[in-house]
């Protein structure tokens, strides 16, 4: 490992490795608690909960709860039944999220939604989050439920702002940004965060593990809505373009419209309207994407924030996690590629 | 006030009004909580909850949280937040229900997901249910969030076990009682066993209140799925019928399937499988019900668990707010005549 801060190109080619090295024997710990919590005598729940949870999801989330609580030098074990409640929650999100969006993919698989439809969906991703709930209560600290059951209150507030802007072609970067520190970020936020606190490392050490993963959730749902107009389905586990059709309001088609002539704003507002929905359409929208930098722009940010994620963590004398933290980091931006 | 104990007469004319006016001083401070919380930067939020919140619901179970508090002569206030809590948890539940049913009617107004769509109401549900915990986290009580976050839980796999036992003429008085305790009395009795915790009334109180709440709620169900074969749009809020064109599995039709004689049975199991939704069908549904006293024996068990409940609570001795409670049950119980 020989990342230094400032030098994030895109032709590295970083890997999650050292990160799921880090953690490999935590993450055991954590999938334990993981399959074991999602049980129920109603047999609907893990076999739902466990089409999404054991299908093909990186955890990247526990996975930075326990890479830094390794930063932290914790030794200890409380961080297993946080980082599977990190989980939980983040499941139950995606599992709304899927009904909220229509989506039929999701890791490369057909979503829960469409195998045993919206009801099941919800309900069992309320039943994930106070599952997470219960978890934390057994952890006991009131300092995590706190940092937890506000990232939970944020992340809605997120889905509805992301709602509300949803096919509004007048959606601005500021907005935007708001709506994915909201959606994405405060939980990469508060699973950073909730490490220091059971490892008691301090105020600062809460502060900057709090910056990190802010700073990296957006980064990381920067490249994600870059990568939904330059990826393939079987890389992104997606289908191209799920944006596009959805009218969804992103940096790349933000940064578009308002560098565009008047004939491409036009198209931009049809589309955001739903009037432009063809295979044809989306081919000119990556075209215009393209033509204005707005993707290479979009990743550039993306960067930014990536940067500022890793000098929060510079102060920490932990040199192997803080080495698998700034790959994971490089990896986060590198997707796109 | 006059009740006694075992003289659950259907002749009375019990009222809510005691327990209103024992309530009405707290009940104005949670109203407080309720509406400053239920704010948010993202106006749809606020607008689609206070729809519901404000939407001539009757705040039975922070009422019966703070009714248990004066049963325990609790002085303080810990108990304002903790009601609000419970009713955000219930309005979480009422928006997920109405999306999983696809009701358009509710408290004989339009229904959320019908006005504002489903993904509104996930999310804002969602919304909701996080702003319970961070009340909790406020109160600071780790008793009470263990009490409601296995409450929540228990909730969600029991509307989970109602999906999957849907259409399913099979289903017995044993797994309808199960569902019913899970989905709607593990509220009904988090709402009251909590009062005594903050009231720190000890371990016989938070008995006995968790087992009047859950017996009440028992109650309240046997009751709410009578009348939805027995009364009208206008008093009800909610249409003549609905379960039975959803083919709920509720204890009418599951005594009356048991009871019939094999064309009844016959007509039973079509209904149940969605091939008997006309208007005819439910008049004939609603001749059978009454042929086999399938309607008055639920009452007659809700009545049983009504004498439950006032059992459990009858080594209180505060008499003004044992007396409101006792005439809130018989209250509940005299809802179908």
């Amino acid at each position: 490992m020989t990342a230094s801060l400032h030098d994030l190109r895109p032709t590295a080619s970083p890997s999650l490795e050292p990160l799921v090295q880090l953690t490999a024997a935590d993450m055991n710990a954590v999938n334990q608690v993981i399959l074991s919590r999602m049980q129920s005598q109603v047999p609907l729940i893990p076999e739902l909960a466990g089409h999404l949870i054991a299908g093909g999801g990186k955890r990247m989330r526990p996975m930075l709860t326990c890479a830094s609580a390794a930063l932290c030098d914790y030794t200890g074990s409380r961080h297993h039944k946080l980082a599977a409640a990190v989980e939980f929650i983040h499941t139950a999100t995606l599992l709304h999220d899927d009904v909220v969006d229509g989506s039929g993919m999701r890791r490369g698989k057909r979503t829960a939604n469409l195998i045993w439809g919206n009801p099941s969906s919800v309900l069992v991703g309320d039943f994930l989050f106070s599952r997470a709930f219960e978890l934390m209560v057994e952890d006991g600290s009131l300092k995590v439920l706190k940092i937890l059951s506000h990232a939970s209150a944020v992340i809605a507030e997120g889905e509805v702002a992301q709602l509300t802007a949803q096919r509004q072609i007048a959606t601005n970067e500021d907005t935007y940004l708001h709506i994915i520190e909201a959606k994405t970020a405060a939980l990469f936020s508060a699973a950073c965060k909730i490490a220091p606190v059971v490892a008691e490392a301090g105020d600062d050490a809460e502060q900057a593990l709090e910056a990190f993963g802010r700073n990296l959730g957006i980064a990381f749902q920067l490249v994600d809505d870059a990568i939904d107009y330059t990826s393939e389905e079987a890389t992104s586990g997606k289908s191209l373009g799920d944006d596009f059709r959805e009218g969804k309001m992103t940096l790349p088609i933000i940064l578009a419209y308002a560098r565009g002539q008047e004939a491409d704003r036009a198209f931009w507002r049809e589309a955001v309207s739903g009037d432009r929905v063809s295979d044809d359409d989306l081919a000119h929208a990556i075209r215009l994407l393209r033509d204005t930098q707005a993707i290479s722009d979009t990743l550039e940010r993306a960067r930014l924030y990536a940067r500022r994620a890793l000098d929060a963590i510079a102060g920490f004398s932990n040199g192997k996690a803080r080495a698998a933290l700034t790959e994971a980091v490089e990896f986060a931006v590198a997707r796109a590629y």
